[in-house]
């Protein structure tokens, strides 16, 4: 069995960021956490921590963080008829990646409904955040459509509804002769980061497959809140949940381009078949906060 | 000189995020643009990009990137009276590192105000995005405090308010008794990321430097958005900015910890003295809205 004082130390020091924050947290002097990460460290023949403010973990530091974070899951799950056996440990935060959308509509409505769990969110792509799971780097991960990582638990959550979205101002200042090919190659739009395909998808679809694909200049912006601010700031154009952008297209302060070309991205809850209680009851609150959040997942293949 | 055909593709590729984007961007075929970056990867000897979906730059792909970025927006500004000597280009986006809280209350109104100019965002916290600009990767940066960039302007924007901040059932839950050390130490917190050092400096100051500082448990919520919709929720209580804040503590829907523990950090515009107008004009919208919507630095030292 490995050391896991030693791992214990490590994952002090990578979550808090630093070597006098881990000893805090585990009543140890900063020098013992020093010394357990450096013994760790020359028995695994590999450095674990870049050591800066804050300090960091090396991939092989990560992986070792995740695998004792999940020891420590399913210690604190072991039957209260045990006493003696650990210190209390409290809660241990479950790694969970989560696409920025999600978070900004309607995932912290299942964090709500958990008050005993902590939660430590890692952000990425839909698209992505399967890489995560796969990796071993989460115990659990909202990604977007059907492939299934190995070894892990697949909830189909529904759809979340995505609308070509631009302030008044800003159409007029653009699309004052409509919404084509030459004014979309035109007019800024605005692209969460290199990752995010959901603009580029939404113009082959509402132009149709005969039309040439307009890559117009566009803004980087990775925040789902700064999408819907810049839009209504007449800044660009893009693509917004519905669930952000209904409020501002009610009232007026927003405009969907060409309404009728929404794009719906089917999302799935995927978690690790780690026996763990704790888990179970994230699948749950995560699946009731869709049901009520989300669209049903329609028919029609998804993007 | 560099070969800067050869760059251009580089650079869109890592913009793109893929060979095929970068070929419709430039107008050559994907194989051109393979056999470009290629190119610069054996003058050069190391690689430069990192073949994937997305692809995504090397650390020297990425250096490089910036680089013709910084030539391109230079060569935008030539006078318009050289006909001729160059394809038109578009405007060039200016790559800016802000930290989260900035981009979420104030910063989309300079952007809004500079309809000319694209951004390209990247999200740090204030203590770190000084170390973007200085390996070059930015061109200018919203940074915490005083330290100047060498061979970079700095011009004090003012002060974000920070207000420690739960929703009143979280106060009534964990609060019951007061805001002391006990409680204080079982509450859950949020925390941005382990560069986030806002609730720990709170506590610090709101505690006096008598009590010993506690390690509440904590959820890990890299969004500032997500963190007053989980201050909302009940989730943990947590640093927000006043800015975000404002409405909910008015409407009673957040409630403030140890009223009068209030933390301002002092906000600095540092850009690099590239002599570039666009650079100028951002500069003075920044300095504008920052003047409109952040606090007058007082004169009480900050964080």
């Amino acid at each position: 069995m490995l050391d896991y004082a030693l791992l214990e130390a490590l994952a002090a020091v990578i979550r808090s960021g630093g070597f006098d924050r881990a000893a805090r947290q585990l009543n140890l002097t900063p020098s013992a956490i020093s010394q357990r990460v450096k013994l760790l460290e020359e028995r695994i023949g590999t450095a674990l921590v870049v050591r800066g403010q804050p300090c960091t973990a090396t991939p092989a530091g990560l992986r070792l963080c995740q695998h004792v974070e999940q020891v420590a899951l399913l210690e604190s799950e072991l039957p209260a008829g045990i006493p003696g056996l650990l210190p209390s440990v409290g809660p241990v935060p479950l790694r969970i990646a989560v696409n920025a959308d999600s978070l900004a509509t309607w995932f912290i409505a299942a964090m709500a409904a958990l008050p005993h769990c902590l939660f430590d969110l890692v952000l990425d792509d839909q698209d992505h955040s399967a890489d995560w799971l796969r990796r071993g780097e989460v115990v659990a991960a909202v990604t977007a459509g059907g492939r299934g990582v190995p070894g892990c638990d697949l909830h189909p959550l529904g759809v979340l509804r995505y609308v070509a979205t631009a302030s008044p101002d800003f159409v007029h200042r653009h699309f004052a002769d409509g919404v084509d090919v030459a004014a979309l190659s035109r007019a800024p739009c605005l692209t969460f980061n290199a990752k995010d395909g959901l603009q580029a998808a939404w113009l082959r679809r509402a132009l149709g497959d005969a039309a040439p694909v307009p890559a117009p200049p566009t803004h980087w912006l990775p925040s789902s809140q700064a999408f819907v601010d810049a839009a209504l700031a007449g800044v660009g154009w893009g693509m917004n949940p519905l669930l952000l952008a209904a409020p501002h297209l009610a009232a007026g302060r927003l405009v969907a381009l060409l309404p009728g070309t929404e794009l719906d991205v089917p999302l799935v809850w995927q978690c690790s078949r780690l026996a763990s209680a704790t888990l179970g009851d994230v699948t749950r609150a995560v699946r009731r906060a869709a049901a009520e959040l989300l669209r049903p997942a329609g028919r029609e293949p998804g993007l």
